[in-house]
């Protein structure tokens, strides 16, 4: 009994969060509520750290409901003020723009069996969602469902009433608009079979791919079965088929059947109240990987147990940065944005190391992590930053699994999915992530190849699938308008092709860091003076006229832009900020030309581009309370303990990242460069414990003095005056204290 | 090289067939094409005897053809007339009058790829057709195509032309209803995935099931791929899919695909004329066992010599019968319907002995043969007989089959297909068939166990799948028009009775003996003596009006019988024709009545109630050689060498063991009694070896003297005058000498 005590002790001290006066363990503060709204796309779903499986309410079927899937646009199994759930999805995505996953639904319906979800469907009250966690009592069947997960099995418990209890699995339901599954009841505790999903943001159909499960049930079913609904026939031969396009329930079925709209169904009959839990293991390999996942995860644990475990990882996840002195609602807002960050990029390895090899899908082996989901257009700008700074780890693997997808399929990764290549949105960022990581002293990778794969995609001329348009980009120097978004573009592989000049600087390649940082400047060529904007030219090096630089906003299809307009990407140079300032006639021009982006409104918060902005103000001496001022209106505004807390998809968590570094008052403002810029923070003291196999420094401490209404008077690093609002990553990671005085 | 010359001298010796003086082997008459015409639902496809697989051309698909399987009833993967094939399914029924099966379409096609049957479709020539083997020559592609195949495997040789060469396996087109398949490419030179089949006659679509396949190729393709057609989406997602609807390559994929319309295609670049052959083996219980079925089988062996140990097995088997002194055609038709009697029942077991039990379908394991494909309102009438004659260890593995079937499911087969039961056509004949087998000396399996089955389909009044209204039919002695076929059904149901009251009795079980053969006598209380046929009666015990007894014929719907009306049934008391005759008024008025089926062409060759009818008149003295004269004509008229050469559907062989039995002179005319009656025999001399494992004779022979044209003056049985048209079976498995003599 004293042993039991005192280990109660040591886990009070360590995953406690916050302050010490009030101790609460950082959970706590996590709202996975946040972002289920607005099109912040993430959901509410328990998932583990960084999990492949996740048990998310799926509510958006159904015509009940405001936003229905096949009515629009839509991304996430969850919305929020959506009332009719027809299941529990099992693979998910969070926080993106394109539709995809969201399949292998559980629900668990009484009285007689119905397979249509629309009938099954149900109205919810009583929603729970934590780290790891969610429940609701769905109305209809009065059955309390919960949720958890371990990293690849989802894991539900439901609290049946006495009478008959249907569980059903669903196949062909699903977020994703690929088709085709097939199902095998193994035994009256077990099914198995796969689910294919793809086709991202309706492209690439071709790389759809298959996502095996296995499900086991802590009772034995009375009667199971699979049901399937076959396409309808027309013609003649409809006139035979009394069951022409209606649903077959094929009882006792005991063999796999495949199909596009098919389902099992597990039926009891409870003479009292009973609890029944559902274990799902998934693979992206096969089946066998799918149930040695359940096994190995879950195996002989009850749902309580898994629940904890699950728990605890995030509390050790999120407990890696203490924040003190603020509201609870700034709190929870922090570490939900923290917890998004650990979503993606997520694990795709099986427990046993196998995984699906980028392009070919043979199975390989790792022996760490294989990540995946990686969203680099977004991601590039802060959320590796944010990872390379608390959880060197983690980065150090993303990067190797980012060269592992270069060795598997020649290329580096753009928007990496499961180990298809969507190809979504612009730009070469990969590059970018190298460089900033190495650069920040993360150096347990293969350097050598990382150069060699980024430099590839920067420079090789035919078939290049990263970077449309590199000739016309090497022979002009920039893009024009034969090319899709040619501004932006130009802007994204000058970015990168500056995080490739630092590289090779750092690596003694003198040749290709004048060649990189030279070419990385070709965006002032799109420089219209008149305009004191980027403009787009054409082939022939005239500017494209008519050309309205407000054109493009709210992701209208715009010449020279991709999703935004010339105000919201001129000043997204943020390798060569100072040489845009002196493009734009001096630093007095730059800021009132800033300064209007803001003023009329162009400023989009909900998208990346111009999320640097904010903080652009800083390059100014004696102009950086205008960065302070902003930054802490936009976390005001944007950022909240509410369901639409979240500006617009939080992007794999680059939004949250965002908001993250906003409120810790520093900001990795030009990506590939190991520095940050400086704000106020929005808490009195906030603790990063930093990781000693990597960091010299065993916290980084940043403290808030003064009013926090006020702008920053003096900055300190280790009790010694600070000049400027730059600060290296260097600085930080040996220990820093920063003390950030306010006015 | 001395060695060598003796086996072959050997193998003339045992397997010519007919008169050894222009020896032949039996195969030598198979036409294969007999019975692709007129309905006859029989195939030219490659098979071995009671195999799985065989490779069927298949050309029933596009508008282009005559009979083409959308537009119409159509139970065949070939129809002799069409002329535009769309590929070589590779498993297939034969003679059956609904469609089902008919999938894993191989298609070998040059140039440019197309994966639509529609286009890729050709016209063909140069047909040939042998027991064991197929080939033709695609006009549109130049290519030969040859197949071949072991039991359970189907192999096909492609000579291609130089240049671009490719081969598709088409999972979506099929001659079944069912949909849904899946694939995998394992490596270039292997294929693996499963086809839903199932919902033979539109009916009993929850009982689909799958047979899996391995296709193995004798050349790595230099490209490989998959594709799927997915549903076309409607409403606004089909705005962004710019894929919608339309076929998607897969190229390189190694992953399973699923779907209802899905292939793969392997391509090659020929630099001159080069063959590849592919074996693809199936199996109804899972990959694995296809692969080992295929390896076993055929590892290591080439085109060449599979087909020849096939075809010398076909020989084997054909050779048991030897017929001499007739027509090159004669024989032709008469080895062409012993082939078809050799196609269903057919192997259901896997190799190892693996097969999908009844209903359950889950793994079951046998040390013989496990048959599938029991057409038993069809087959109790003449093709067990025939089995039992000819090849009673076969039918004595079909008894055993039977009753496996009954342990697995509770119930004896009566239209048994791939361990479903259909329950298609009405009565319940396995007890004939059980009966039969057994007072034939064929006693080698559980005759307690089949008394049992028989005993309990005859008698559980409730949840009877086997008898309908069996509760009707022992309340009332008959049906009533409140079930289904009444007077059609009371008749089969009275003959099923009867064969229980003899093996009753044979069993010593009195009872039941004196029950049953009460009961089975039940239909005369609906022979209406004023119009001297059986008629309906109403529920209420009156007769049922207004009856016209030739409705009904050619499939009509018609109260009171199944496919057919009152000429064609009337006479269908196998088992008390001598009642029906006392019940008609006597032998001159029952002669009348018979004469006028066939005088007002009531008389129906193609379907089964009335088979027997030819045969009836020798219950009259004096009046045999009636039946001498029809059956003549009968088989003139009706069975030739030409693919119209069978009346109607083969029906799972009854047809072929129809004219069989004609041409040999006797035929079984009460299904479950151990007799034959006898007519004029269609050859000099016919020379059946029994199987001394069963029959104390070594051969029987049955001779024909005198002009052929003539009527029976005398029979002779071993040289003794033998009186009557009728003889029992133990006197011909005796080592009968059989000499029938015309004037």
């Amino acid at each position: 009994m004293k042993f039991k005590f005192l280990t109660v002790l040591f886990l009070v001290y360590f995953m406690f969060c916050g302050s010490r006066v009030v101790s609460q363990e950082c959970t706590t503060y996590v709202n996975p509520f946040i972002g289920t709204s607005n099109f912040g796309a993430t959901n509410p779903g328990a998932i583990a750290p960084r999990g492949m499986a996740s048990v998310s309410p799926f509510n958006v079927s159904g015509k009940q409901n405001k936003l229905e899937k096949d009515s629009r646009w839509l991304s996430n199994p969850y919305v929020h003020e959506n009332t009719f759930l027809t299941g529990f999805s099992h693979v998910n995505l969070s926080g993106v723009g394109c539709p995809d996953l969201g399949v292998i639904l559980l629900m668990p319906t009484t009285g007689e069996l119905e397979t249509n979800h629309l009938k099954y469907g149900s109205t919810y009250k009583n929603e729970v969602a934590k780290a790891g966690y969610y429940s609701t009592t769905l109305e209809k069947y009065n059955v309390k469902v919960e949720t958890t997960a371990s990293t690849r099995t989802g894991i539900s418990r439901y609290s049946f009433p006495k009478g008959e209890a249907n569980i059903l699995l669903n196949l062909g339901l699903g977020l994703t608009n690929e088709q085709g599954a097939s199902i095998k009841i193994v035994s009256p505790t077990e099914i198995e079979g796969m689910r294919t999903v793809g086709s991202f943001c309706y492209y690439k159909p071709e790389e759809n791919y298959p996502v095996y499960f296995v499900a086991k049930f802590s009772k034995p079913a009375d009667e199971f079965g699979v049901w399937r609904k076959p396409r309808t026939y027309k013609g003649v031969e409809a006139e035979w088929m009394t069951y022409n396009g209606k649903t077959r329930i094929m009882k006792g079925y005991k063999k796999e059947v495949v199909g596009d709209s098919i389902g099992s169904y597990f039926k009891y009959n409870f003479s009292e109240p009973t609890q029944v839990e559902v274990k799902v293991g998934v693979s992206y390999v096969s089946i066998e990987n799918a149930r040695e996942n359940l096994e190995k995860e879950t195996q002989n644990q009850t749902f309580e147990t898994v629940y904890k475990n699950t728990s605890s990882q995030w509390n050790n996840l999120l407990s890696r940065i203490k924040v003190e002195g603020s509201s609870e609602n700034d709190k929870t807002v922090f570490y939900t944005a923290l917890y998004h960050t650990l979503i993606h990029p997520n694990t795709l390895n099986d427990y046993n190391g196998e995984y699906p090899s980028m392009a070919t899908r043979e199975t390989l082996k790792t022996n760490g992590t294989r990540f995946t989901v990686f969203s680099f257009w977004d991601t590039y700008r802060n959320l590796h930053q944010l990872m390379s700074l608390v959880y060197p780890k983690q980065q150090s693997n993303m990067v190797k699994s980012m060269l592992n997808i270069y060795d598997e399929s020649g290329w580096l990764p753009k928007w990496e999915l499961n180990a298809t290549e969507t190809t979504t949105m612009v730009g070469d960022p990969a590059g970018i992530i190298l460089t900033d990581t190495y650069l920040k002293g993360i150096k347990d990778f293969d350097v050598e190849k990382a150069y060699e794969a980024m430099r590839k995609s920067a420079t090789q001329l035919e078939d290049n699938p990263l970077r449309p348009g590199v000739k016309e980009y090497w022979s002009n120097g920039f893009l024009t308008t034969q090319n899709r978004g040619s501004v932006s573009t130009t802007q994204e592989y000058n970015i990168t092709d500056y995080a490739i000049s630092l590289l090779a600087k750092e690596l003694g390649k003198k040749e290709d860091y004048k060649k990189f940082s030279k070419q990385a400047l070709s965006y002032r060529s799109l420089y219209d003076d008149n305009l004191k904007l980027l403009h787009p030219k054409n082939p022939d090096g005239s500017w494209y006229e008519p050309f309205d630089p407000l054109a493009g906003a709210n992701f209208a299809e715009n010449i020279g832009f991709i999703e935004g307009n010339s105000w919201q990407y001129s000043f997204m140079v943020s390798h060569d900020t100072k040489g845009l300032i002196k493009l734009m006639g001096g630093k007095k021009q730059f800021v009132n030309q800033l300064e209007k982006v803001f003023d009329s409104n162009q400023f989009d918060m909900a998208n990346e581009p111009d999320i640097g902005y904010p903080y652009l103000f800083n390059y100014v001496k004696g102009e950086e309370w205008r960065s302070q001022k902003l930054v802490k209106q936009l976390v005001n505004q944007y950022f909240k303990n509410t369901p639409d807390g979240l500006p617009g998809n939080d992007d794999t968590g680059t939004m949250s990242a965002w908001v993250i570094y906003s409120m810790m008052g520093i900001y990795p403002i030009s990506p590939g460069e190991p520095f940050y810029t400086i704000t106020a923070p929005m808490f009195d003291k906030i603790t990063v414990e930093l990781d000693d196999a990597y960091y010299k420094g065993k916290q980084l401490v940043i403290e808030k003095k003064g009013d926090s209404s006020g702008k920053i008077n003096t900055i300190k690093l280790n009790g010694k005056s600070h000049s400027g609002y730059f600060i290296n990553h260097s600085s930080l990671v040996e220990g820093a204290h920063l003390s950030i005085n306010l006015k």
